[in-house]
């Protein structure tokens, strides 16, 4: 909303009470988002928490713990919550997360009831834990299985590794798995690696810069999840590295993956396999 | 070369024996490019063999086993084969494909000799056989493991899977594991889909067609290898599909992978998944 706003030269501020995409990826993925909104002109306020709202005339002044201002329009994004009361009425449980509980099969708990989609939890495939997180490609792929079993069929949802990507203007933003600051609440013995490398042969036209902050269990050597940041090439990394998570993938395996090369589309050591061998070194 | 030279505006002929991209793709894929050559007016003499050049004024006459042609200049492809001088010298052994042969630590038969790169035969991981296939990420990644092992270290370079991209004209062909023709003179029970998709979201702006085909064992339904072709988001779908034959992925597995969905990068059934899917049908 902030881009489309000013890509029509309205003035935005933009208040958060941490830093944009906490949810979803660590504060050093988070700064070059920073940048980006303020390459832009976005206004942020960062660390600022939003009190009270008054109707003034022809405008609504915010009053947050740090300041006021008059503002057109307030766009409120809070987050998200399951709705399940109809789950609730047909006395269908709950997992820990508040959605719906399913197996693999997604039966609920009551027979013959099944339930696919934005108001059901998922196992997370890194953390093994449940998790409530409610994106489409889930949600689509849920619903095939529970069609496929509804209708007599044997498959299985196996779970989430919360691959996202997203536009902030023209900076590409990827990230699968776990985060630092979610791997060590899950329980790892966390190892977090930042580099910066090219999108295509230093030499070729049009190469760009790109993030990658790779994060991995210190223990088992396991890649735990990634983030990037650049202006191409992005979804496609975030999506092998997505790959490699379901696999169980090591950071000794990530050195080694062939992936390809050619000038116009990665350099001879792609940013991947560079994160993998600045890893293997943090962990040594 | 013949883009270099159509782009220059010179008319070329390109003459093969079988087709275009032989060795790395099936016909499904080289359909494609023989398109992408055609469109940008290169003049295909495919199934069609040389037998002598001859000297003319200022000229050369090729003769092929079909009809002849004047032409200014000839460049032939005719691949490439290790320089094993040096190693049959030192009395080094080759393996089975005449490239040089080496354990997991770049050793060859001959103690304290190492062996890295172009002149070496690598493990096909999907196929377990031995190949010789001189890419540079490879030679890369072989070089870094025989220069630890040389200074003290415990490296092992594990395999190849042939992931490659090439770009023709405007079209990106990229490809990784065993095509259905390799597969089948592997040993494997070969099932083989080709799907169209969009790289993008149907409704964004800048979305492209994608050919996606996808090999896989009936007998384990164990992805064997896949190949792309298209205009954009070539390049990523290509990595994820070697990440995913890395760990060993089954078709079933294809379809739950959880790859990212934004409409600039991805509609939100990818084009894996889609391919996945129909594969899955096709090995019941």
């Amino acid at each position: 909303m902030a881009e489309a706003f000013r890509i029509r030269n309205k003035e935005v501020l933009l208040f958060q009470r941490s830093y944009p995409m906490r949810r979803a990826v660590d504060p050093e993925i988070s700064k070059d988002i920073i940048e980006e909104l303020q390459k832009h002109n976005v206004n942020l306020h960062l660390g600022e928490s939003f009190k009270d709202v008054e109707d003034e005339d022809k405008a609504l002044r915010i009053i947050s713990d740090k300041d006021e201002y008059l503002v057109d329009i307030i766009i409120l994004a809070m987050g998200v919550r399951p709705n399940v009361d109809l789950a609730k009425r047909m006395g269908v449980k709950l997992g820990v997360t508040g959605a719906i509980k399913v197996n693999e099969r997604m039966e609920t708990s009551v027979k013959d009831v099944y339930a696919a989609g934005d108001n059901v939890e998922a196992i997370h495939l890194v953390s093994g834990k449940p998790v409530y997180l409610p994106f489409a490609p889930a949600a689509n792929k849920m619903g095939r299985v529970a069609g496929d079993n509804i209708a007599g069929g044997s498959s299985r949802f196996k779970g989430v590794l919360e691959t996202t990507f997203t536009k902030i203007f023209s900076l590409h933003v990827g990230r699968t798995g776990l985060s630092a600051w979610e791997a060590e609440a899950a329980g790892f013995d966390v190892a977090a690696v930042d580099i910066n490398h090219v999108s295509r042969s230093h030499y070729f036209p049009g190469k760009e810069q790109m993030h990658i902050r790779l994060i991995a269990d210190r223990e088992s050597h396991r890649i735990l999840g990634g983030a990037i940041t650049g202006r191409e090439g992005v979804a496609g990394r975030v999506n092998t590295l997505a790959a490699a998570l379901w696999g169980g993938l090591t950071v000794e395996d990530l050195t080694q993956l062939d992936l390809g090369y050619a000038p116009p589309f990665a350099p001879v050591w792609d940013g991947l396999v560079i994160a993998a061998n600045v890893m293997k070194r943090e962990l040594k």
